[in-house]
């Protein structure tokens, strides 16, 4: 089975986070995405993102390792969703699965990037007062 | 705090459920939806996602109930996904929580329309051949 589009972005964006390559990392992003940095606080624009995915490779004691077990995508049109099992770990940190969400939309120039990453799923509901 | 017209929308939605209102229940949806009918079967566009609500209703012997438990809503431009805990219930089955994840596109004309209705989350996952 070929793989969608999108699965290729999530593993380009899984490469560039481990190894700390956040120009790529960025390049998976719409300018106006959202990131949930924790339940309860977003970034949101290319610049806070980048700020924050740099503070979080430091709280991961640079050695954040990020890997997809398991992910299905539903798309519609030029809209995806992706549900995916997220495993995050590092120097220090056991490995801890995130039901993780990812919506991603398709460029005019037909480049599917991140609009909205949300690792924490539904653990982001009533965080937000 | 002023309601996202996502939320109103989801509101609308779970209304015209419970009343059979598939008239109003279709003006919800992008003609090329996508809904999870469940794990390893989807229906696509409108007249599919018709039949396929029709005969939900029946298999809840026309006493289907739904209801939010809690939802989050993250957006980005024109692109929302929702977040919720979605509780559904009928004449001899008994309430159970979905972690359903629902995207929502701003059409053209400012309104917003689903485009991806997942109530299944990440039950999804490994359920398509």
């Amino acid at each position: 089975m070929s793989r969608h589009p999108v699965e290729i972005q999530i593993e380009i964006a899984d490469k560039a986070i481990i190894a700390e390559d956040f120009d790529l990392l960025m390049s998976i992003y719409t300018d106006d995405a959202i990131l949930v940095i924790e339940p309860g606080r977003n970034a949101v624009g290319k610049t806070a993102i980048r700020k924050a995915v740099e503070a979080i490779a430091v709280y991961f004691k640079n050695g954040l390792q990020v890997e997809q077990n398991g992910l299905e995508i539903l798309y519609s049109g030029d809209t995806a969703l992706v549900l995916a099992n997220t495993v995050v770990s590092g120097p220090g940190f056991p490995a801890t699965e995130r039901k993780a969400t990812y919506v991603f939309n398709k460029s005019p120039s037909g480049i599917w990037l991140c609009s909205i990453d949300n690792s924490y799923g539904h653990e982001v509901i009533g965080k937000y007062a």
